[in-house]
């Protein structure tokens, strides 16, 4: 399976999810892969892309269609509690961003 | 130093650049480094987030004032140099997109 999002037509919406783990698991595997197949489920939602080094520093990509779709998905309940614990447990530090893809682009082109 | 870029009011420019690198590292962490000084000498540079997995997946988030700083970063010539040798040598794939910062928080709180 491919770890690239789809590039639909913009305008859509990226949530820039950049986070420094902390050194404790704590469930967060699991909870990650459920929260993984949960988005996938939710309307409007478009895709994400996720890597993480060895230093846990990770930044998850998500896309959705509207700014329906991400209030929808902010306030799941599911996803509420797993916000909790990655306050709680997983994260030392995180930043989020919410951004109107405007253009985008892939390549390389002709290889 | 920080891993994390600061966080500036919005509105501002994020650039999401998600790649797969090939195996062959022929002067990537060179240009690479090269690349993150000079962007960072540049006008409306507001910041960078990058990361990168062991099967070679990486995300490089960076910031920028405005649409002005943004074509001046994308236009200079020692980085059309390195955009001409990453769709060369170093990239299987990659995407990229220009999105707008709407809104930013951070985390957690009250720890």
């Amino acid at each position: 399976m491919s770890r690239f999002a789809p590039l639909p037509d913009p305008p859509y919406y990226a949530v820039i999810f950049t986070a420094q783990r902390t050194g404790a698991d704590a469930g967060y595997g699991a909870m990650a892969d459920k929260m993984a197949g949960l988005a996938a489920q939710q309307p409007g939602y478009l895709g994400v892309e996720t890597t993480r080094d060895e230093a846990g520093l990770g930044i998850t990509v998500s896309y959705w269609a509207d700014e329906a779709a991400l209030k929808n998905w902010k306030q799941l309940s599911e996803h509420l509690l797993a916000q909790k614990l990655g306050r709680e447990r997983w994260y030392d530090y995180y930043t989020l961003r919410v951004a109107k893809v405007e253009r985008a682009y892939s390549g390389p082109e002709g290889r």
